[in-house]
């Protein structure tokens, strides 16, 4: 029996998908491409999927995250709730908001505008700055005459061929713009020279011109994807992008994409969520608020996971989480910006981040780029905070890299009140120890719409030197900021619903807590195990770096009481943000840069942690607050 | 005021479009991309869009080509009716044929086989075969472990150091197939390689296969579409298809056609007109029914006039017609499959055949090579009847060039009853002198649907022969095969109404015999001045090949008897079928032969008729049957 299912978006739009009874909403919702947030893949424990019922007939299972009186008013989780008859459902923009929410920005003021500016001086003081490749050459042709009517192309190349080391190709594209541009400027041109391998005239000019040189460069993470355009002449970003990577409604992990990705269809499904529905979008977007034309962008420069490379070039992944675990590739080289699909110039290059292994990719290549560790001969590591955690440690003698699935919860997933560092975020917590009243510091100023990774660090560890949870990560206090459930769960009101942007009350839960415990503990245990197996104390660390998405104010020393970081010297620690995409943009800057990672990817030897049995002992040890061996770390409030 | 027409058309589909009161219907037919033939413009010359009214109202111009009984039964001409309200009217397959029908089959068995397999010797014999640059490589590469988790493509390229000359790159494509490839065949594969500049991997099979390696010769006229399907190892032709092009809605001719690119959107509407909608649909077919998937044609090689090679890649043909003359290229290099935009492998070499003016394009320096008159020492004279009439005259000392708009005539255009040479067209004709019957030899063999070039050759031949039309091409004799309009204007019956396969008489008018007068004096005159300019009596001419998609009939003596071609000894002229798709299957099956293309198009000289006075004077003396100085040809009836 099949039924049809209304969604009602919230700012009026209607789908209509036919379902059979039984299928869950957030199921039916796929088909009709309509993105319903659900991190924790549908499996009732992250309530982000929330929508209302407004009329007809569904089945519903319980769930701790509606209150009696919500269900009443028909609120319901989507992937808990099945077609039982026909139904309108109303879709709020924020179960929407987690995955699909796009921004596109300068590139702020704060401290991520910083850790940017202090990397481009950096590398220009190793000169890796300004080296596209790309160059504008001015070229003054004879006007044809009938005594000398040679074609526009042949013209031009006869003009440029004492300008150019060895023979030039023109592409298709200036081809298709040379006769008007010629006959506009009195047969003058400014040419768009790509040099290097195969030379080619990307673009033509009337003379005269001052074209904008527009570039990008990209970080595909698994969770969020971020867009970085740039002036390729000056390497000053024009303007950044934001969205969610629209994978995420196939799962909120790598392992849940892969094998969605080997269902009929699946492998052009998340290749069309993430290239057409999500960076596609976000370049125009980026585009048109820097009023240039993105088939006029000429370089670009991609750095992702392994997985999520191999989803963007629509290259089976599969073969990722199979014994002996072998990618379709690691180093792609160069391919086209016709071939990529994001309709920039067709024969832009666009580079890929190499990849090491199946589980440490370009993201990390690029990343150990941008933190610089390689070129110096302390021992530095870096940890890359995404849904992996990625760690990598040495210097310019040796580079060892691991993983480890820290899941999405610094990027605000599988935390019920998680999203991602944008608008509403909460960043920054400090807690009263007394009143237990909390002060929150929010990315745009305005009222809280949820926690972001670092807000979320802070917290755990306010918190936790508060009293308020154990080391269990139990609530252990009461009072007015303090909830429970029937089943004397526990959670904590970080905003109640007057002060909050969504409505309602923004809570943290235990069931929180110990998502994010496991998170931290993922991270620390990778890490002690990492150099126990290479022999290495933790104080032979000298620098750490810390990168991801998670927000601009992580607080390095409650991450190191809650257990997260190696207690050693805060000033020893570094916020480098994206490091993932800061290496795409010295990729996309500098064609030497791009040949550094390429040597990293090279270099980089990668650790299998599961095949380490103590992985797993110093995963339990870590999972509490903020350590089964406390004393790696300072006393809680000291 | 706005009305629907809704197009009936045979088969069934309706098509309904929105209309203006006064717009032709041949106009509203192009806006729902229904392909009425109009091959004269629109102009009401032709005849050949005639459709019925089956109801409502329009207001139509008085035709010669519908008497009073079909006008009261609702025959119209598309392009002489506009809308006067809502109507309903129905389009005859007839109304499409001319353009649009594709047939696809083997290369047959008659003359054209025989042509062309002469071609293959004669190419095997100058060793110019075999040439493609592709390679079939077996691989055997060690099974990935986890002590060995090297990527796939970088273990593939392992495996080709030993035997490959230059470092290659994989294709995106490989690189997509090559994961379930290796593991379908146990890590053994046969590797597709392209050799020369920039060697790649273009495909890859599980080892033990056999795949075909197919590749593409398209030749793009004025008015037809031929594309021959190529076994690249043996250089086997698999099969051949035909097509009306698409663009002829737009103009009969490549003026037209520059017209119509210069409006707004005009450009993009010419090249979809030829590419999504005539040569991507005949790959397709012609691939079907050979058993291969398009994506795996791995090469094509392409031939056209200038103007067509510009639609073709989308580049404004524009100041082609504009003084000095210009086109935007003469020869484009290869593009790749991707940028054709014909599906076939992305990274598929396209060759274009080069042009040399913008009237003398790829046709002719494809056809010149095909006709081998670059390569002889005595002086050839190349005859391509197309839509423009192209000529090149010379030998290994010079080539030299010209071209002259005989208009459509000899494919079937501009004559009332003329078609292209498929199936129930009159390729051959002979007239009793005494009865003034008729025998006819049909395309197919079935009921005859007009007539295409070499019959029209034929009967005006025949009918001039018979004393049945004078010197001026006017009808003076009577009887049961004439007819005399109201004006007095007569016609030929070829078929009466129940011998015809449409049904309707088949008629040649004084008009068409007028039309087809002018188009055979451009191109006598044509050979006249080229030969008088370069100081050479038509004597010179040691050889004359005779190409062009008129039909494999050509009857010479006939050709020559109406003053045609030359009066020079018959054994000396030489069909040579389509010369441009011949070359253009050379330069697809060899590299070198495409390297010797590339030298006529840099060697061959264009002469502009149209600058030379006494080009006129002999077109004009040359209007008549044979000729105004009869001197030059035999006697008629000799």
């Amino acid at each position: 029996m099949e039924f049809n299912i209304t969604f009602n978006l919230d700012g009026g739009k209607n789908l209509t998908a036919p379902a059979q009874k039984g299928e869950t909403l957030l199921e039916i919702a796929k088909k009709v491409n309509l993105a319903i947030d659900a991190p924790c893949s549908g499996n009732g424990t992250c309530g982000k999927c929330r929508i209302k019922l407004l009329s007809g007939t569904v089945e519903s299972k319980e769930t701790r995250h509606i209150d009696p009186a919500e269900y009443a008013e028909g609120d319901r989780l989507a992937c808990s709730t099945t077609v039982a008859g026909e139904a309108t459902i109303y879709v709020p923009a924020g179960a929407l908001a987690y995955q699909n929410r796009m921004k596109v920005t300068d590139l702020g003021t704060g401290r991520e505008r910083e850790v940017f500016t202090a990397f481009q001086q950096e590398l220009q003081a190793m000169d890796l700055a300004g080296d596209t490749g790309l160059e504008l050459l001015p070229v003054r042709l004879n006007e044809p005459s009938l005594d000398d009517a040679m074609a526009d192309t042949e013209r031009l190349l006869l003009g440029l061929a004492g300008q150019t080391e060895e023979p030039v190709t023109i592409t298709l594209y200036a081809r298709r713009k040379l006769p008007s541009v010629l006959r506009d400027s009195g047969f003058s041109c400014l040419c768009l020279l790509r040099k290097g391998k195969n030379p080619a005239i990307l673009d033509v000019f009337p003379a005269g011109a001052h074209p904008v040189l527009p570039g990008l460069a990209i970080d595909i993470g698994t969770t969020s994807v971020s867009i970085l355009l740039v002036n390729l002449e000056t390497g000053e970003p024009l303007a950044v992008g934001n969205a969610g990577n629209g994978q995420i409604r196939y799962g909120a992990d790598v392992i849940n994409r892969i094998i969605e990705s080997t269902k009929p269809g699946g492998l052009a499904r998340l290749h069309k969520a993430v290239v057409d529905e999500c960076i596609g979008p976000l370049i125009r977007q980026l585009c048109e608020n820097s009023g240039v034309q993105p088939e006029q962008v000429y370089r670009a420069a991609v750095a992702g996971n392994t997985t999520m490379t191999h989803l963007f070039l629509q290259v089976s992944p599969e073969h990722l989480r199979l014994e002996p675990y072998v990618p379709a590739f690691f180093d792609v080289g160069p391919i086209r910006g016709g071939e990529a699909g994001i309709g920039i110039h067709p024969d832009a290059e666009v580079l890929i981040a190499p990849a090491v292994g199946s589980y440490v990719g370009g993201d990390i290549t690029a990343g150990a780029f941008s933190s610089l560790i390689f070129k110096k001969e302390s021992l530095s590591l870096l940890i890359d905070l995404g849904t992996n955690g990625e760690l990598v440690f040495g210097g310019s003698e040796f580079l060892m890299s691991c993983a480890c699935s820290a899941g999405p919860a610094f990027e605000g997933g599988d935390i019920s009140c998680g999203m991602r560092a944008t608008d509403g975020a909460i960043e920054g917590v400090s807690i009263d120890e007394q009143t237990m009243e909390p002060t929150v510091r929010i990315i745009g100023g305005q009222k809280p719409a949820g926690l972001c990774g670092s807000g979320l660090i802070d917290i755990i560890g306010e918190l936790f030197r508060c009293g308020i949870i154990n080391a269990k990560g139990k609530i252990s206090r009461e009072g007015k900021r303090i909830r429970r459930d029937e089943y004397g769960q526990g959670a904590y009101v970080i905003a109640f619903a007057p002060e909050s942007g969504t409505g309602r009350e923004i809570l943290l839960t235990e069931t929180d807590i110990d998502s994010f415990v496991r998170a931290k503990g993922a991270i620390f245990s990778a890490i002690r195990t990492m150099l126990a197996l290479l022999d290495f104390p933790m104080e032979a660390i000298e620098n750490v770096y810390v990168a991801g998405g998670i927000g601009s104010g992580i607080n390095i020393k409650q991450a190191i009481a809650i257990g997260m970081f190696p207690h050693i010297p805060i000033e020893q620690y570094h916020y480098i943000g994206n490091s993932s995409l800061s290496g795409a943009y010295a990729m996309l800057t500098s064609r030497k840069a791009g040949d550094l990672v390429s040597g990293i990817g090279k270099s980089l030897t990668y650790l299998e942690l599961s095949s380490h049995p103590s992985y797993m002992d110093e995963f339990v040890a870590a999972c509490f607050l903020p350590h089964t061996d406390a004393a790696l770390f300072p006393p809680a409030g000291g």
